[in-house]
């Protein structure tokens, strides 16, 4: 079972707006089955979209295609379909419901005659209510293919592949079984891998395919196999990996499919062990909060945190002892220890994280090289720190440091 | 001058990867002029990559190719360009010293055959050196149509695309002027926007395109054109944005291109001032503080922040008053103004940002509506509040609260 994802939007052909739909559609698509044979990102222009309709249903069953459903002149997606299907567009009185419904909930002024027009789909589509926001999604089939538009409002989109469109295409087709394990290897570049594995990836059997992912710092290596019998491939897949790990057992530390995001994995462990946390930062400006408090429920464990991003704040709000600051510099193991049991001490939590470096490009107030972060973790026994290299540019000393000090704190929390 | 962007790796089509690397292709293509007709994401699969040469140069003049450039057996670009050019490989000193001088300076132990093998080229190409890793990219011409193939790795291929790519299409190919304004607008629906400018957009000369970019808080309204005559096109655009603006004078805030982020003009414009930030953050849980921080020189203006994420840290840290809470609910004008009047005098700063609310998906410990965040800003002379309702899901209000908190105090700051 294959899939083409047709975005539209001249946004993307002119780089103001970077493509992060497809990556989600092609995700759900592959967790039923579907493999993705291409992705096509093309203009809102009536002959090119027709012509990308045209060549993905000679390629593949299932398209995919997001954005051009608003209000305005621009959105030409809808007529667009309706043409190709040799369709007059209706309108669609659950849609219209749900359009209005919306214009309640914000107090808006009346609709307009565009807005009412959202609810005009295609006469042979079955519709997605998008309770989101007002352009629905629609699905059209055209003997054994099916055509599925959805707005590219991300968050809206999202929700309608994952209530409606992963449902329905599960109950029309009968997909194979996909699977993905990608092995999480550190400290082994891409080509020293590949060479110390080569005998074993040259005896792979022909249905188990092998990519290699180099990423900063670490190496991915995912295995890929998929067919009907679900078992035989899990078995096969496994097989490979029994003999592949005894390669690499110094470096492998887990497996990408097995592991949540970090800070769910943190939360849900503070909340079993029902044990609380806050955070101080220097460098990382409050981006580590802001990961801890991305997702739901976190007020049951995150106690709140600081980000003492003057050194005097670290004196007048984190009780950093002035004469401590002057003789280690505040980027310091010294510093950002004590940054950690204050602010444990401060918010009253179980646990805290603390860190302070320089993320660059310049010096400012501390000694150390560009690039350098201390992160410290203060437990209700002890506290304790690295320090760490994290070179440049500064987003991704930031991006790093807040992944290493969430890997450090996990690390703490896996021994409870 | 059409071109297409391929990228190839099933790290995309299996929604592993988001493409990054198209949209800022795209960008530095339409800077020289270049529109991109088409981007395509495809399979590491030799049939697939030769299919979509072919579609390619079919469609445009231009063919840039990312990804599949690595040492292992799954990168198979270079391989297929050399069939599909009816090449062959031959090796590249330059390219070697590179890779060598590279080994070198991280000290790694001896080159193995397959990263010498990435000197290898096809003999009909011109090789861009790539001094940040080890594969190089590659420039192939086939009558009027141009191939570039680039590495996948982001910060490799952005500097190749840079420095080598663009300025040699300046030289072999004569672009037109493209030219875009995009203007961003406050406070005005798709629907309502459109409806409000609809005669003006009736009358657009048809070489002008015009384009509504719905975000987060606000609307972009793109106006495009491209030609030869660059001063007649600068000139058509601004009469038409001369008509158009007093259309819109109370909801126009400025153009994108011209705009500097709003924590950067924040920042620039503290550091004129001679003034100091801080801020509090409940819902926006550290994010607020964590753009603030993003750019460098920060610590000139910004002194730190708190999350006061549980209630009681606003009581201990941000001494707001217990009692206040209980009377008005710790999401509410009177306690947002409290934590921002109390940031003050905690950071010693001129100014204070706080946020208090909801973010949802449950309602905690507010009693407000779901979506509902409270912004106060400190001066020093006053301290004042505003309510808004951002709607669901929790990623949005987050997001759309921090841009509404950086705008209000622009805002404020602007009166000075």
């Amino acid at each position: 079972m294959l899939a083409e994802i047709i975005t539209i939007g001249d946004e993307l052909l002119i780089g103001q707006v970077v493509d992060t739909n497809s990556a989600f559609i092609a995700k759900s698509l592959n967790n039923i089955g579907v493999s993705v044979y291409q992705i096509t990102s093309i203009q809102d222009d009536k002959k090119h979209i027709l012509k990308a309709f045209k060549n993905a249903e000679s390629r593949v069953d299932i398209i995919i295609i997001t954005g051009g459903l608003g209000p305005t002149k621009d959105d030409i997606t809808k007529k667009t379909i309706a043409e190709y299907f040799n369709d007059n567009l209706v309108l669609n009185q659950d849609v219209l419901k749900n359009i209005e419904a919306i214009w309640e909930r914000f107090g808006r002024q009346k609709l307009l005659q565009v807005n009412k027009d959202q609810a005009l789909v295609p006469s042979k589509s079955t519709v997605f209510v998008n309770e989101l926001g007002t352009a629905p999604g629609m699905w059209l089939e055209k003997q054994e293919k099916t055509f599925i538009s959805l707005p590219g409002v991300p968050f809206e989109m999202r929700n309608l592949v994952s209530k409606a469109v992963i449902p329905k295409l599960k109950q029309k087709y009968s997909c194979p079984f996909i699977l993905h394990r990608t092995l999480l290897i550190y400290g082994l570049g891409e080509s020293n891998l590949a060479h110390r594995i080569e005998s074993w990836e040259d005896n792979l059997p022909s249905h188990i395919k092998l990519a290699y992912l180099p990423s900063v710092g670490k190496m991915r290596l995912r295995l890929s196999s998929k067919g009907f019998n679900q078992e035989q491939i899990i078995t096969d897949v496994q097989n490979q990996i029994n003999t592949l790990l005894p390669l690499i057992k110094d470096e492998f530390v887990g497996f990408e499919e097995d592991q949540q995001s970090l800070e769910v994995f943190i939360g849900n462990k503070l909340k079993a062990l029902n044990k609380t946390l806050a955070v101080a930062e220097s460098c990382t400006g409050g981006k580590l909060a802001q990961q801890i408090t991305k997702d739901k429920g976190v007020s049951a464990f995150f106690k709140g945190g600081v980000v003492s991003y003057a050194t005097q704040s670290k004196i007048d709000i984190l009780n950093v002892n002035q004469d401590l600051i002057d003789r280690h510099s505040v980027a310091s193991r010294e510093v950002v220890e004590a940054m950690a049991l204050n602010t444990q001490a401060l918010f009253n939590s179980d646990y805290a994280i603390a860190t302070t470096g320089n993320a660059g490009p310049d010096k400012g107030d501390s000694k150390v090289e560009i690039g350098t972060v201390f992160i410290a973790i203060a437990t209700k026994t002890e506290v304790f720190s690295e320090k760490f290299i994290f070179g440049q540019p500064r987003e991704r000393v930031i991006n790093r440091a807040v992944t290493k000090a969430l890997e450090l704190f996990q690390k703490e929390i896996l021994k409870n």
